[in-house]
C-alpha cells in the first residue's frame, strides 16, 4: 500500500517545557521530515497548540503510534490526516444561494478541500444549483412539528454518511441546544454582521439606520449560545449614506461568501482550534 | 477688498422638484462657476442635502443675499464659507497621546485645514506635545466637585474663541445631557471599537476575550446616548489570536487616530451633514 | 404607453460657467425631479461630466429634447436611459470559468443589470456554466489562421445584437487594434495583477517570485496600448510568502472575480465616464 | 546575575530532516519552555527558517552555546537575542517629517523596540523634532562632492554606534552600491508607491495620470538593485479620480509612515528572515 506524500498533524494539550521537542521528536522518530510548523501556547487557558506538516515517515501507522503513545503521556487530543483530503461536509441552507454557490464554485475548482456529501434545506429554490454542482440535494419544509424531525435528520446523516463538517450556508433556523451540542466544534454558521454588532433578525436594516460606512459578515464556530461561539474569521466593505438596505445586503452577502468560504478553508486544512470562547488559528 | 478664490455652499432642506436647478441658479447669478457640486436626497427623512464649490462670483456678500433669499422661499439651512478656511477648533484630551499628536501633525503639514484655538485635559501629561506644536494648552483635574466647572470652562472657551469644532481626542470624560445639548452637531467623538459593538469601558479586552479578528474605531458625533451618536467615518485593521491585549491597543490606537482625522477633515471641509441618527457624506 | 419610472441622464462637454444650472434646468423644465445628482470638472482635461437621476418627466421624449437642444448649444455628448435598464452585453471568455460564473452569478439575483446576449469562448471548457445560467454561448477554436474570422464574427455580433458592452472575462487572447478601435470605450478587461504592476504574462509567477505581500487585480478599458487602459476598478488581498504560485493564483482570481463584477455594475450603471487616460466615475 | 525572562533565537540554514526536533532539543537541554515557534521552509531555496521564543533558561550563554554547537553541525546562521531589547537604529531623513515622526511617536508610547542612536540628513529642517523626541540629530549637505564624505560619515557612525538597523525614512538620495553592499541586510527602505509599479520618481504624479483606484507603500530591504530589494510590508489606500496629486500625497504620505513603521518593528522583533530575493516574515 503506498503512503500518503504528507500528512498534518494538530495537537492540542496542557503546556508543558519541552513540547515542541518531544511532538516533532514523535515525527523524527519515523523517518518524518517538517514542511510546516506552527505553535501557539495561550496565555490566557494555559493551552498548547500545534500544527505540523510531515513527509516522508516510514508509514501513517507508525506515526500514528508513536504521536499516540506521546499524547497520552502529555494529556494531549491530536489528529493526523492526510493532506489535502477532502473533508465530508454537510451543508444546510435554505433559499439564498450566494454562500452555496460559493462553495460549491471553489470546491469544483479545487481550491476548497471538501467533499460535499449531502445539502439538505428546508425550501426547494436551491435544487437546481445543487444539480449543476453535482451534489445530494434534499429539501424538507421545517415548521414547528417538524423542526425535531429535520434535525435528526441532520443528525442521521452526519453518522451515515461519516460527516466531519457542518455547514450553516445562510440556514436562517435556530440549531436546538441539543444539536448545537453534539455539533459542538464542527459546525460553521456565518452570522450576516460583524459580531458583535447587529445581533439577531435583520442586521442590514439595523445597519442602515445606524449609518455605518463599513458592513462585515463573522464566521464562527455554533455553540448554544446564538451568535456567541467562537469566531473564526471576520472580512468588512466599506459603503455610505446613499446605499439603500437592498444595496447594503448585496454589499454585505459578497463579504458572507468570502468570509464562510475562507473559514471552511481553515477548519478543512486542519488549522481552526478551539481555546476557551476563541479560536487560534494556525495558518 | 480682493475676494476669496473659491467658496463653498452646503444646503439642508426638505426635497422638492428643482432644488438643484434653484440653488445652482443663485449661483450662476452671481457669476459664480462650480467646481465641485454633490447631491442627495434621503429616502429616510426627506431632506435634501447639496454641497457646492463656487470660483468667481461677483462677491461672497452678493452670493449669500441670493442664496439667502432662496434659503427663506425653500425652508433651508445654509451655510457659505470660504474654501480650506482653518475651522476654529477646541481639542479635550486626557492623557493618551496618540490622537492629538496626529490631529497636529496633520494640521502642521497642511492637510488638515484646523485652527487649534486650545487644547484642554484633565491631565498635565500632554503638555509638551501642545507645547512642541504652539497650541494653546490648560488642564485642570476633574473629580465630581471640579467636573461642572470644566464643563463650564469649555462652553466660555467656545464662546470666547469663537470656537466652530470640539474634538474628544480620547478625552475618557462622559459629557453632561446640558453639554451634549449645545455642542450637538459640532463635537466628534473618537470611540475605541467598531460600534455598535464593543460598548462601554475596555474595548478592547472585551475585543480579545471574544477572539475577534478585526478590531475597529468609530468616529461619531457626540449625543447625549453615549456611543449612539451619528457615525462619520469608520475603520478596521487585521489581528489574530496571538495578540495581547496590549498588542491590540496598539493596533487599535494606531486606527482611532486615522479614523479621527478623517472624520475631522470631512468636518472641517463642510462634508458632513446630519440626518436623523444619519450622517450624509459628500465627498 | 406609461413612462418609465426613472431616467439617467449622463452628460460629458467642455466646462464652462453655468452648466450643472442649465442642465439641471433641462429637466425641470419638463417636470423631473432630481433624485441623484453628481458632477465633476477635470483641471487636466477642462472636461466637466454629470450624472442624474430624474423622477417624474412629462415623458422621455420630451426629456431628451429639452437635453440635446442644450448639448448642441455647449458641444457636449449626452445619454439618457432607463436606471436598471439591463445593457446588453457579449462576453468573451476561454478556460478559466471564475469571473464568467460571478458575473453571470450576479446577473441572476439581481445585482447586476446586465442582459448577456451572447457568450463567445475560444474553448468548449464553460459550455455547462453558461448553459446551467441560460446564456447562449458558442466556442470556435482560434489560431493565427482563424483569429480575424473570430474577431469579426464578435463585431457581426456587436452589431447584430446590438451589444452595449463587451467584457473579456479572462479571454486570454491580444484584441487587434482594429478590433480595440472599433469597441472603443465600451470594452471592459480584467488584468489579473495591481497595474501597472507585473504587466504581461504569468503575473501570479512574478508576484511570487518578488514576494510581493499584496495582490491585486485591475478593470480598465480595453485600448491598442495592451494593459494601459483607463482604469476602473482595482482591488487587492493580502499574501504571505508561505503561499505558493498556485495559491497566490486562487487568491487573485477572486480578486480578479470582484473586480470585474464591479466595474461591470459601474458602468452598466452609467457611472463611468472617460477623461483622456483616466476614467471618472460618479457613484 | 539576573537572566532576562525570554530570549528569541532566530536560525537559517539548508533544509534537512530533524531540524525543529534539533532546534527546539538544544532549548529544552538548558532548561528553555518555549512560548512562541514559527518555521518554514522555503521551496524556491531549500531553506529551512525558525525563530523560537524561550523563557526560563539555565542561562543565556548555555543556550548559545547549546545553539552554536548544532549550527555548526548544520551550517546554520543564528542569531540569540533578549525579547524587547531595542534595536540600536540610525535613521536617514531629509525634508518630510511624516516617516521620521511616526517611527520616533511608536518609539516614545512604547510600540516600537528600537533605540534611536542617532538621526542623520542632508537638510536641517527636521532639527526641532528630533530635538522635541529628544534623539540626536546632525545634518549636512549633500552634493557631489559631499556625498561621499557623507556616506563614510554613515558607515563611522554604524562602527561607532554599534548600529544594528539602517531606516531610510524618506532620505530621497540614493545610495552608492559600496553603501548598499555594506549594509545588506540591515538597511530598509519605504518606496513611496505598490511596487513594482511606479519606479523612480514622482509616483504620486505618475499615479494621478494612470488614475489607479489605490495607492500604495512599499517597505523593503536596500540592495544595489534600486526598488527591487526583498519586499517586506506592503499597504494601499483606496483614491479617486477626484484627487489632485497633491492629495493623493498626504494619503500616499500616510501608508508610508505606516508600512515602514510595521516593517521596522518586524525587524526589530526579529521576524525578518531573507530567502534569495524574498523576505520570509514569521510573525
Amino acid at each position: 500500500m503506498s503512503e500518503p506524500h504528507e500528512l498534518v498533524v494538530t495537537w492540542t494539550s496542557p503546556d508543558q517545557p519541552g513540547l515542541v521537542h518531544a511532538v516533532t521528536g514523535a515525527c523524527a522518530q519515523v523517518g518524518g521530515n517538517l514542511t510546516e510548523c506552527q505553535q501557539f501556547t495561550s496565555a490566557d487557558t494555559g493551552n498548547f497548540f500545534i500544527r505540523l506538516q510531515v513527509e516522508s515517515v516510514s508509514s501513517r501507522a507508525d506515526l500514528e503510534s508513536a504521536v499516540a503513545e506521546l499524547a497520552q503521556r502529555y494529556h494531549a487530543t491530536f489528529h493526523i490526516d492526510e493532506l489535502g483530503r477532502p473533508v465530508r461536509t454537510l451543508i444546510l441552507a435554505s433559499k439564498a444561494p450566494h454562500c452555496l454557490s460559493h462553495l460549491l464554485f471553489n470546491r469544483d475548482t479545487g481550491r476548497l478541500p471538501i467533499d460535499v456529501v449531502q445539502v439538505m434545506a428546508n425550501h426547494p429554490d436551491l435544487t437546481n444549483l445543487a444539480e449543476f454542482h453535482k451534489v445530494p440535494f434534499r429539501w424538507q419544509k421545517i415548521d414547528k412539528e417538524s423542526k425535531t424531525a429535520f434535525e435528526e435528520e441532520v443528525l442521521r446523516t452526519v453518522d451515515d454518511l461519516d460527516v466531519e463538517l457542518v455547514v450553516l450556508a445562510r440556514y436562517m433556523q435556530i440549531l436546538s441546544p441539543e444539536l448545537c451540542e453534539q455539533l459542538s466544534g464542527r459546525c460553521i454558521n456565518i452570522h450576516h454582521s460583524f459580531l458583535p454588532g447587529f445581533k439577531g433578525a435583520s442586521p442590514y436594516r439595523q445597519a442602515h439606520s445606524r449609518g455605518v460606512k463599513l458592513i462585515g459578515a463573522t464566521a464562527h464556530f455554533v455553540t448554544v449560545d446564538l451568535d456567541e461561539g467562537p469566531i473564526i474569521e471576520q472580512r468588512v466593505q466599506r459603503v455610505d449614506h446613499s446605499q439603500t438596505v437592498v444595496q447594503l445586503t448585496a454589499v454585505g452577502q459578497d463579504t458572507e461568501s468570502a468570509t464562510l468560504n475562507e473559514a471552511v478553508r481553515l477548519f478543512a486544512e486542519h488549522r481552526t482550534f478551539l481555546d476557551g470562547m476563541r479560536t487560534v488559528i494556525l495558518s
